[in-house]
């Protein structure tokens, strides 16, 4: 069973899943768990470990378009060296600073495998779901897509400078605060941007159509990408990235880049159903977490 | 390195560490990580395993007075059987529902080892810190010491239907609030009650003297224990007990007796320095997260 087909299957017993973020109160909170053999390739520092994982919390608070106020982490490693720790608390330290969060520490554990989960909070009273996208509106992306997956080739092609480089994303906090009062629904694309869509459209029983020369593609990717295909899975399908997919009213979209500090690319448009490129289906395909379980 | 000399290590990055939780504003928030081979003995069910963990987290918030109002967790295990997801999930939410708190979710991992890290959210305005604890004042424990080391031999044993009960502990949250006017510094006595006392000693700068033959043993170490000094040793220096240890100024006993629903019993005294018990000096030994490091 997938991580979705589990999900599905405790929808009863936790009424509150389904969105990057649970919410409490006026608060959202979110949990995530990284190791070594699935989100750490080899050449990844702890330091880069650190901004990283608790990053990626980070970015399911800016995805409610809450305002990140503290994060912790649990880090379990095979043996507790002083300098690595440090790397780590210093890159969870930092990546929390860049967002005006901070980090409050965590907990230790010896453990087989290189493990780190983390806890991202947040303010927001009045959290963007996944679920309030109507056909009309236009759908967007902030930054640029495939970052990730040109870190791991970057790792992969031995150039473990330019994948650290490329693995300390900046969560998009400050821009999903900024989207919140306009965002009809947001989520992030941590499982790839047609992953999301996917999920965007089961929540909001909607569709959507896009361009796929309109994907504003990280400069890394033509890099590493092999040919446009290439570019295209490694854009729209790896995932592992943290940028915010959104959908807005058309007439609100001045407004929107003048609040959002990050770019915002129109990539296409909320339909009634189906998710469709300008040459066919897109396929719910991408980075599904715990795949091989 | 152990958990106790990394945690010291990293200090200087991380002021707000050596409570049991963090604060952040009129918060706290706490983080565990447990994984199958030194915190689930075999026969630990997955949902013994979904109340402990998160109950661990719950504790800790009880531990600051503060009450607990949400928790989450993070589960990776070899393959996501929807069983014992199921069961998971209702034992991290049974836990929540026992304290007032409400379980929210967290993330799915798929994972070479059984891994569970919670984190658990309280409200204080004024929490009760390992700090505040000064000569004259007397020392008490919760509930009854032993009912790990207890579970631990009843796993051994084959007895996982006692093991499992024994495990299922009850967090001290509604006594960790009742506390929280009075304690002048409080923990819980996961590390055992030799550790808790010198952790206590070296963030109070004072020190403890108790008598073995008031401490309050769990009726199950007397099951499973061998001699007087296995009695000891489950009951004082085990750990891996989620009671609470706190320190009050005796003239507040009788109103802590009225407000507190867990039996509290004064076991010593908050002396100059030193931690001793009627025969001579407590060790600093107990159960060290990670000690194998």
């Amino acid at each position: 069973m997938d991580e979705r087909t589990a999900l599905r299957a405790l929808a009863a017993d936790l009424p509150g899943a389904g969105d990057d973020a649970a919410v409490v109160g006026a608060q959202v909170v979110t949990t995530d768990m990284l190791h070594e053999s699935t989100d750490f390739p080899s050449g990844t520092t702890r330091n880069t470990a650190g901004w990283r994982s608790v990053g990626a919390s980070l970015s399911d608070v800016a995805a409610m378009g809450a305002a990140a106020t503290a994060a912790v982490a649990a880090y379990g490693a095979p043996s507790l060296d002083e300098d690595e720790l440090r790397a780590f608390v210093r890159g969870a330290r930092d990546v929390c600073e860049s967002v005006g969060a901070e980090y409050v520490g965590g907990d230790l554990d010896t453990h087989d495998e290189f493990t780190v989960a983390t806890t991202a909070l947040g303010d927001a009273s009045d959290p963007v779901l996944r679920s309030g996208a109507s056909p009309g509106e236009v759908v967007c992306v902030t930054g640029a897509l495939g970052r990730s997956a040109a870190g791991l080739r970057a790792f992969e092609a031995g150039d473990a400078e330019r994948g650290n480089e490329l693995f300390r994303f900046p969560p998009r906090v400050e821009s999903g605060v900024a989207l919140a009062p306009y965002a009809t629904a947001m989520m992030d694309s941590s499982d790839g941007l047609a992953r999301s869509l996917h999920q965007l459209a089961e929540a909001s029983d909607c569709g959507f159509a896009f361009e796929w020369d309109r994907l504003p593609v990280h400069d890394a990717v033509s890099e590493y990408a092999a040919d446009g295909g290439d570019c295209r899975e490694m854009a729209a399908y790896f995932g592992e990235d943290f940028e915010l997919v959104f959908t807005v009213s058309e007439t609100d979209l001045s407004s929107v880049r003048a609040a959002v500090p990050a770019p915002v690319t129109v990539v296409g448009e909320v339909t009634a159903d189906g998710v469709v490129a300008g040459d066919g289906p897109v396929p719910d395909e991408g980075y599904t977490h715990a795949s091989e379980g």
